[in-house]
């Protein structure tokens, strides 16, 4: 029923990626790259120390099987931290004319691991497609998940052009964005941007546990933002962090000394600049979250317009219809219900200057608008 | 254009408050109330020291502005935190005859400053809707944004059955749930679910003023809700902060020192323990997470699934049309683009028998299914 390939449908430039290539580990990652490169055309060959994971990925269509004839000219290992050094000597050795990369979200262990062992790693590169899904497994597996994502390849003065066009190609080929870094560095920012904020999100989650049904029916969107990513598995999770903890250290010991001294201005108002501080760490905050790329990149910005809807089956499609006969393109929307509320309200984006032409044409159709953009 | 009131369409019982209602404070929560009760024809009376505010909000149609005369039943102070119990205080003796409430987002310090004073509080009962939005000011205020909500009473002894009917009615009658509860319970909980997740959002996001670009420019979906509400505006959250420090501190000690040790766990990982620490840290959270309730309500959930949308207008329309023709109503929904992509991806939440149904329609009309429930 599903159809993971069906990225397939869009139309196509050039196909950078010589098949055939090797994919190691069948989960999340590995089976959507099959997927993507397969609709490419691009013969893709799986393996997986489980073989039921395999069956699978092989079953949805994100590959062949492997088998001991097979000469890949790019390997890529999608396989669990804890395990990606050696499953990267292994394929270095087995395969010895292939390019080989991972994707896996730490960079510089893996990499100390290998030297240490004096692995010849001038055919390896690292990588990391900044891409995922809350579900994991071959059966989450999708061809568009790279799509406008950063793709990290570290490359490092062992490594030859020929070589990295190879990941970069695999990255555009998959729609994702290369981003060339250190090891250092990515290890850095991603647990910046993404190893802390999943503990903060966690940290504060668990303070949840024993708090009474009462208090947490006061809960409202902000939190429930705030803490969305909480729900992220555990087993994933504690290997990223073992293998990325010194960089997440130090955000974390950064983030306790603010944290200290907002309480600590919390707790002695009356004490020089106690007052400051406090508007201080939201101001920061706000300059802060405005750093963060947007969902459509850092320079595209929406507007958008809240829309009353009728709480009944085919009223979206009535507004959908008429926003469509408008000419209006909705690039995003969010609906909300509220429980007993007979209606739904529906906000919408749209590129700036189609703001006033829709909100106009909803009016004189009599859609209610419950609000404009700030 | 906008129509603040328009909440007016839909079909009520009965009208609970008995007019006039004095709102003290003509901002976002004041100026909401007095839609909100215009539009069920309640005589609302408004009053600001923003001259500006008050003519803003009386010209949206919020209420008319007050005169020497009023004789108001009921009296709701809107106003911010550290003058509310100033205003209070006026309020009881100007208006004798009145219920005074107000909505203040912290319960204990106003009541504390007030029973030292002397005040006389047998009319007063503290309130306070989870009710507000991103946008402040007479402007953004909108009828429909308590319904669905908690709103906490906080009755005590002195408080009178009568009374009480009027705040609680005030309550239903703008669509919100009455949630009676003391104020120390109420400041200990919204320090819990409100207060601490604004500061921990504004923590984390205040480590960006200083992160390079390329390393923000790895930021994905989960760090950018776990950061959202940090783009708060300082000066109100300087006030609420300060006049619940003592519960804002508690929350925060607990969570320096969660945060303490699993930093202690990430720096000697051989420790006995360590990995078991950053493990059940995790757990926690997806514990916690899994408390907090959903946006439809606790015990009601919506199953989704995903459907490939070509990016031009009118696709929406059609997507919408065709599952009204199926008679599946849309219980919630979010539209993801790509930059690049040539469609987008509508995830689609429905009542779980609705899922096949609506999967299978849809597919038999030549959509993609690009995921089902997990």
């Amino acid at each position: 029923m599903t159809d993971p390939a069906a990225v397939s449908a869009r139309p196509r430039v050039a196909v950078r990626t010589q098949g055939p290539v090797r994919v190691v580990g069948a989960g999340l990652l590995g089976a959507s790259i099959g997927h993507a490169l397969r609709a490419l055309g691009v013969e893709v060959i799986l393996d997986d120390t489980s073989r039921a994971q395999l069956q699978l990925a092989v079953d949805y269509g994100a590959g062949r099987s492997a088998t001991a004839d097979d000469r890949p000219s790019l390997v890529v290992v999608a396989v669990p931290p804890d395990v990606t050094a050696d499953v990267i000597e292994r394929e270095l050795v087995a395969h010895p004319q292939a390019v080989v990369t991972d994707v896996a979200s730490v960079k510089l262990e893996p990499l100390v691991e290998l030297r240490r062992r004096g692995v010849d790693l001038a055919r390896y590169i690292g990588s990391h497609p900044l891409a995922g899904r809350e579900r994991g497994g071959a059966i989450a597996a999708r061809a568009d998940i790279f799509i406008g994502r950063p793709w990290v390849v570290c490359r490092d003065a062992e490594t030859s052009a020929a070589d990295l066009a190879v990941v970069e190609g695999l990255a555009l080929d998959l729609g994702a964005t290369p981003v060339e870094m250190g090891p250092e560095e990515h290890d850095r920012s991603v647990a910046l941007v993404s190893h802390v904020p999943q503990l903060v999100a966690s940290l504060l989650a668990a303070r949840f546990t024993d708090a009474s049904a009462a208090s947490l029916s006061l809960a409202g969107q902000g939190v429930r933002d705030t803490t969305r990513i909480a729900a992220s598995a555990p087993e994933l999770w504690v290997q990223i962090l073992g293998a990325n903890a010194a960089p997440v250290v130090e955000v974390l010991d950064a983030l306790a000394a603010d944290l200290a001294d907002v309480a600590e201005a919390l707790r002695a108002p009356e004490a020089p600049g106690a007052r400051r501080e406090v508007a201080e760490t939201i101001r920061r905050g706000n300059e802060g979250v405005e750093r963060l790329p947007g969902k459509h990149g850092q320079n595209r910005r929406f507007e958008s317009f809240v829309v009353m809807v009728d709480d009944t089956p085919g009223q979206l499609g009535r507004l959908f219809g008429e926003l469509g006969e408008l000419g209006v393109n909705v690039e995003d929307l969010r609906l909300e219900h509220s429980p007993g509320a007979q209606f739904g309200l529906a906000e919408i984006s749209v590129v700036p200057g189609a703001v006033h032409p829709a909100v106009d044409g909803l009016e004189a159709r009599g859609w209610k608008i419950a609000s404009l953009p700030s």
